[in-house]
């Protein structure tokens, strides 16, 4: 941290900051200019934030320069990480594919969906049991009827399966059900359900914010480890900006840079963030050439019945151009497509 | 809501939208121009949403034109609605000012800071026990022993509590000491939430997400309202843009905006949109003078010491001017500040 | 300027930039910390910008401290200014309204437009005689009879001209008629068209970009000045937001940021920001009370039949709630309503 | 077009709505509801938007739902345009590398670029001689000098000169030197600029305003081609967002988007979007892999003497991976990546 003085700054003013600083265990040092001097702070960011340095007298601003994560955060972790969900790796060697219907609607929709995953290359299975809709009118899940149909399909296809949580109060019921646990873009923030997914033994899959930043996305992660889980998969899936013609804005260099900041893995969702059809392709081709750990899709066995986002689906005749992408794309990037696991619970990661 | 169709759609794909629309039980009135068809449609538009009619062969758009909440729509409620917490109004009438400091810390710094609310003009308390942080390192609040504080201050000083909640499980204890139930910005899609504080018992105080349209906004309110509790007041903090020398840009026109499409009282908090202290007072001015039902202040009798938001709180010195402003704002708006209610519990909104 | 250093930077790579800085003419100070090195610089900061600090090896980030803008900068020129136009002052202890159409379409409209503008409390006449308008086959204004409109009611009514320039090459064909240029926010960016009108001796009014920082609208404002034109007047008038209920969201909180910043005067356009007639009134009154030196309102004889920009034009019916709201707030903020200049030419302020 | 009829409208309000469209040259079907009536409108919109349709009594709102652009877009044009720039094409077909420094400084550094440019797989050579910068203190480039140069760099390297003009009244000295003119994001708006490259004999390549929406970048190109010129080429360079870790974000949905609704070629800036040196590569296999037309990318023989944007420019160490880049993902995105015509002025697109 770096404290700036104005430059009418007496001495004694600067002295109190030094002198603040210390008492809370960290050092401080001293360089004047000829309008302006500043203080350069070393030691603990968090217990200098307390110190509200920013309202002191004489100070003109104070600049935090240190990444306020730390578990999550390639510093302190420079080899980038591979997490395992129900055996499939999710990680810089790979390429994971999630797919699957926005929401779980019946048995047959679901496998159907499921298969159709299969043929785009998935070996996880997305499916939402309870949807957090924007309207209290609109279709908001099965519930547990939901999680029973995905875990009948897992048994199926062999498919891990990937499902959300909307509550902290229901994360055990979604976690003795699913291999992974989404935290959708409108909970990023909801830190009662962030430290209830960091207790729930499960990996998780932390969807960005609309409108929160790269680095309140990495914080939301750290509220996770901070309970002791580090099995954290992060999900760009477009912000909120000024532009309307598409329902969000990928933000494709959120990837390279949190992958930078963070030895988390990260993935895209190129359905969400188009909010269109014919932009899943090309977005799909964009998070794999840009260096995406993995993407999650919407896909649908009939997308004009769909309960939820039907717009967005993937139908039967895109399936084959999103396998073909993938196919070509993976080895290009040096990554191998992952397999689900084998029935004898070995996961793999083989060419496709 | 009015269907558009593509150009080249054909009669039996516009027969088959009609057909469509009718068997969700509404009715379509179809009108050919040279170039494209549009059909009308009249009936419940959540069955229209259902039947996906943007993905239908033939079908260039499909257009909302009703507002998609109804409970707290000013469509189906003309007048302007008065929500009283703990017996103080807050409604077109009267101007009811909320202070308190950001966080709860300590009796004493409670206490000085309810009585630096009240010399500022203030009617209803406001304090964190339950503070939901952006990093997991930084202050989290007192939690009950906070909450009992609160209710301590209240005796001492007659002010009705409001303090924020932010977890459904947490609701019951947080509303057995609070007199209104806060919801704040990052919370504002926790669905979990609002149903829960929607049957609470008790008024809620609903802040805009920071990156929710005001169409979202009232949608929350909406699932609040849809359990049974209309007692809510909404509260703008400021949105964020891509502005970065406020800490938010306060929408003061969602004001007048929110209060012309629902009937619910809307307030406004300077403190936390401006995120800087000399900010307070002129957008305070500001917020009555476009007409806010409300303000919502942070005020902190040490600033230097405070553990949350130190930076915008506040002082004494600030105070008179606040109390100033009001005082000549409010008659000019044609509004009485409010009092809180003598100890025999009967409310009153009287002359300063 | 400060230069954070890497974890891993070398001595010699320290050295080096505190070589190259010094090369420069400014002079550097090395701090020291556990993880870190920092370096404080002083001098001047151009320089320094063009040193590329942040790409030299060991540097991990350099921070500006220093604002970027001089000439406007209220760090070199405390006291606030007042800028004449033709003879009315806008300035910290006036309150000027600048109204009219926003386009000119006829000799007759205009000058009932000016009527009302009267009535409004109006001191300067506004009126496009060039629109930029978004799309080639809008209307796009008379040219040269425009201006000749605008002079006729000028000597009409005796209240001085504002009017675009949207082209440095035709600033001294306007400047030839006009008492103030206003540079529109699509062209604040444009700068050969700043440099044009600050070479132009007229005053300018300065509309902030929609898409612009204030800190980008400070330096379009340095960019006139730096050719010797200091008689230039901020107009904040909405930025891009992801709200599309209103036409653009208000920066209210820019008026007394940007009159801390600048010593400029600074005033607010309710018509454009919010694009609904409706909210015109309210947000006038909260321009007014924020604090700013004046407001600029679009008006029009018959709105339904204006060329541009119809849906926010006030009609004779708001006339009266404007004048009342003006009458009413300008001396409660310490302001008096200016009033045009009398015929011999000397312009004053008074009482209304 | 669509009027949607307020619920309280009257039979004779809606007769007025139908006769002015009538007498505006168009025509008018009503569809009557149960809470509303609905009114589509055929033949000129443009004509229609004069009425001024939404201020009319008994008016809730008016829907436009055709595009407003004609000459640039597909639905009049269904196969995508191919633009020559010095014999150079720019079309579905082919991928076209332009690369060169931010700023011309010197014929040595400028030479040095274009070395790089070639290296890396460019065909046209850019480089800026007239600069649009923030501060007017800023680097504002070496004018005509640094045309001469660009002249010469041509001459020796065989490449085309794309270069960037700022004013209007600078467009015929610039379209003496260059083969293509660029409009840079700032001047998006410009519409004087506009015109006047439209009238200039020259391909013109127009960047999107940071702060500009799709339409409103399509709108800006109907200008140019409004003067006669269809020979545009749109450049996606990132928008402006409340995200702060990039200068801008890279906005990738737009390309296949504008592909969409124009048939003007595509490209994207994945150097200005980001603004680190680092996210040039993934961003550019991202704009490869999504189908974007071409990339520009900023090149420089000594970043950190760069006076312009070096933090964010190529060095000769990550030229070859760009050439690997765009060497391997050309052909499986369909594409031949073009070479600078031969001397005797026959373009070409070869393998590479």
């Amino acid at each position: 941290m770096v404290v700036v003085m104005a430059p009418e700054a007496t001495q004694d003013e600067i002295d109190a900051i030094v002198g603040l600083v210390r008492s809370a265990g960290g050092d401080a040092f001293v360089s004047r200019g000829v309008t302006r001097t500043i203080v350069g702070l070393v030691g603990d960011v968090d217990a200098f934030e307390a110190l509200n340095l920013r309202s002191r007298a004489g100070v003109l601003d104070a600049v935090r320069i240190s990444v306020p994560y730390k578990l999550i955060s390639r510093e302190h972790h420079a080899a980038r990480s591979v997490i395992s969900v129900g055996g499939v790796p999710i990680g810089p060697d790979t390429l994971t594919v999630i797919a699957g219907p926005c929401a779980v609607e019946s048995p047959e929709q679901t496998l159907a969906a499921a298969r159709m995953a299969q043929a785009a290359g998935a070996s996880l299975l997305r499916g939402g049991a309870f949807k957090p809709r924007t309207s209290p009118y609109a279709y908001q899940g099965l519930g547990e009827a939901g999680l029973r149909v995905l875990a009948d399909v897992r048994a199926e296809t062999g498919l891990p399966v990937v499902t959300e949580v909307i509550d902290a109060a229901g994360v055990d019921l979604v976690a003795s059900y699913a291999d992974m646990l989404q935290v959708g873009t409108r909970n990023m923030h909801n830190f009662a359900l962030l430290q209830a997914v960091g207790a729930a033994g499960r990996p998780v899959l932390l969807k960005r914010g609309f409108g929160a930043t790269v680095e309140e996305w990495l914080m939301a992660a750290e509220y996770i480890a901070q309970r002791g889980n580090l099995d954290i998969v992060l999900c760009e899936r477009g912000i909120r900006t000024f532009e309307t013609a598409t329902r969000n804005t990928l933000d494709i260099s959120a990837v390279p840079l949190a992958q930078r900041l963070s030895h988390l893995p990260v993935i895209v969702d190129p359905s969400h963030s188009g909010g269109r059809r014919e932009l899943v392709l090309p977005l799909t081709r964009a998070a794999l050439a840009v260096g995406a750990d993995g993407v999650m899709i919407d896909v649908h066995p009939e997308p004009k019945r769909a309960l939820c986002d039907g717009d967005q689906a993937l139908v039967d005749g895109d399936i084959e151009d999103i396998a073909t992408a993938i196919g070509v794309l993976a080895p290009l990037m040096g990554r191998v497509l992952t397999r689900p696991a084998a029935r004898d619970g070995v996961g793999a990661a083989v060419a496709p």
